[in-house]
């Protein structure tokens, strides 16, 4: 088993200043290709205490990954303390020199006295390019461990990863052959999934292993086979997840990393339908999740966000009795806003939204979390209450994925 | 300087199945009380990495507070591996029993087997009650340095640190002062913000400390004092703040803990002003990020999301010789669609955004991150182009704060 340790540098995590949402990510990714995290540790912009995880990772572990402290300011240290560390001395590395400057020219920067620290390496590195940023990202190897260091900026770092270290980890160490499937699902929790599932998850062979994966609103499951050959793998991993799919099949929304606005929308684009939507409490975070999406423009043509009573009556015709008499979180709101955008925007589907996000606007018939969705058709208008009763940053995103996969369950 | 690790066990964090919180909590609420967190770490369920962590951490830190690995079940293992280091026995505590028999009887279950190994502590353990929960707090003093032992459970870990733990720790130990101060900059990258403070950095006294916190589009300056008195400290570090805002003023759009979004919200709320928006390519962000605060809708009215070009001219009523002689992304579409919002939803301001998210839609005229965004006042409308060069994301997140900002800047 090749073993991993993940090294966060940065004050500003140590003092909890900001959330590391790196080591959690790379462990995730680590985990897919077979090698095992033993340990994750943060320090601080301190050499001293950056030699010393350096000496101590290196003794426990085969891979040493190491983000943060890579910008151009003085209290990033990471480059200088590797050369401390590997007894190397900070060089310009021509061709990072070139993508440096040919990234700051792009932007139409200049690239001034202190970014010049940006292609400077230790002379031992391998020099590895970082597309979305200045920071390069670097590999040693180093007395039989690697080390790679990246930027702690998450996407510069995903990027990194998912375009370079991974197949780099791939080609250097003998990592064991695994298959993931992930099946993702929506409407169901943790627990009762297990419950239903359960007969089924004692019965996995010892080489195949079920993790739940759960985030706000779906559960993702995934079976990981671990062998020696790919091809039986496959077939066993295969087997079980049709053993399974029945059992659950009404929560299944997609498979790997099928995200829900990606599902819905290959599913308009294949039967060639439209969609626009009329936004109140989602407030544009629904029009968002389906423009997000690369190609959107093939079935997503607008919308209108409703935010006040006049918008609902000017824009979208809201009747302005409907409002006075069941007010604005109302199943009668929602299916006229719905029904309208629908009309208006001359779309296969009409999505409004309408509730109470909070954490202020509650009232006892309608506490925060109170919820109207609707979908228009051309026949006929579904509509669905939701209660909810997280925070506003919650209530929003239930509602959009609640309202999306309403839309994927007529579609279908 | 009292010094602290915190440290978490389990399986489930260490291959990043579930994001752990904790860390980042524990170490913020540290940071308020003066006591600087050196390492974090996160280990396995197995007793040899446990007892090796703890090992080490007591080398380097005054306090060490572990999380985790509390629970009834076979891999909970902290308990028994405090045993194992302190070279003490499980033993049922009475007063342990008593509360976790109550807890049991209180939501109408039987403690049962399992369940009874929650009342079992260390023999050198001093029990710390959870209200919250079944795991007991501990609280260890062994050779001058307190090991405390918490739940995993986010809200019984709070319950337990901020009922009980935060003030046995400023009982104990003798915590010095410390005093933090950031300010919020947008519009301007990490390093030549770094060479406009350049001198100031380097004569600022040893006592306060400078962090440059960046994310996407924007970047935090962080002043850290530390002393023995508040107040002195507090105008320390303020004189130094004071010095350093007239250079950068123009960057500068908030302090602590606040938001783009929040800081525009309050100018439009205290000028009594109104916004609305069309958005093209940010197709729904923008208007989340309105949205997105509570109280928004004293400010925020809606808008339109103009996402095909029959949007444009239907509900926002942009002409459509403009469209075909400009095209979607230009001066003069943002242009109309600004100023058609504005009047459409009756606001202050209309705010418009049109351009090439990426990754497709891009010609040699018009690449990928070409961007035209624009303000529409009752007098005249700005407007301005945006060359940029991310990920789809970053495209949609950057026009977005770049909107904002201006809208910001013409508040002011």
């Amino acid at each position: 088993m090749i073993k991993a340790e993940i090294i966060t540098i940065g004050d500003e995590i140590l003092y909890g200043q900001i959330t590391d949402t790196n080591t959690q990510w790379i462990s995730a990714e680590l985990d897919k290709i077979g090698i095992k995290t033993i340990r994750k540790s943060s320090v601080g912009d301190s050499e001293e205490a950056i030699l010393e995880i350096f000496e101590e990772s290196s003794k426990r572990a085969d891979i040493v990954i190491v983000t943060g402290g890579l910008g151009p300011t003085k209290d990033d240290i990471t480059k200088k303390t590797f050369c401390k560390y590997f007894n190397s001395a900070l060089i310009d590395h021509p061709q990072a020199q070139i993508d440096v400057t040919a990234y700051f020219k792009r932007r139409g920067y200049v690239l001034s006295g202190t970014n010049k620290s940006q292609y400077q390496l230790p002379s031992n590195a391998t020099y590895i390019k970082n597309t979305m940023g200045t920071a390069p990202g670097m590999w040693f190897d180093h007395n039989g461990v690697v080390y790679i260091s990246l930027p702690g900026v998450p996407y510069e770092m995903k990027g990194l990863m998912t375009l370079s270290f991974i197949a780099k980890i791939q080609e250097r160490f003998d990592t064991p052959v695994i298959f993931h499937k992930v099946i993702r699902t929506i409407g169901i929790g943790e627990s009762a999934l297990a419950e239903m599932i359960d007969v089924w998850e004692d019965s996995l062979p010892p080489n195949i292993k079920l993790a739940y994966l759960p985030s706000m609103g779906s559960v993702k499951l995934r079976l990981t086979g671990f062998g020696e050959d790919l091809k039986i793998l496959e077939n066993a991993v295969e087997e079980q997840f049709q053993k399974v799919l029945p059992t659950i099949q009404e929560y299944v929304y997609g498979f790997g990393n099928d995200e829900l606005e990606e599902v819905v929308g290959r599913l308009l684009i294949k039967s060639k339908q439209t969609v626009s939507v009329a936004e109140s409490c989602t407030g544009g975070y629904l029009g968002h999740q389906f423009t997000k999406v690369s190609g959107s423009s093939a079935y997503f043509t607008g919308g209108i966000l409703s935010y006040d009573n006049a918008a609902k009556i000017n824009q979208l015709g809201v009747k302005e009795e409907t409002l006075n008499t069941y007010g604005a979180v109302s199943e009668k709101t929602v299916t006229e806003m719905s029904e309208n955008v629908r009309k208006l925007m001359g779309t296969t589907y009409g999505l409004a939204t309408s509730g109470i996000a909070g954490p202020s606007g509650g009232t006892p018939e309608k506490p925060v979390g109170t919820i109207w969705i609707a979908i228009a058709t051309e026949n006929k208008t579904i509509t669905k209450q939701l209660t909810l009763g997280g925070s506003r940053e919650q209530n929003i995103h239930l509602t959009t994925i609640n309202i999306l996969n309403l839309l994927r369950k007529i579609c279908l």
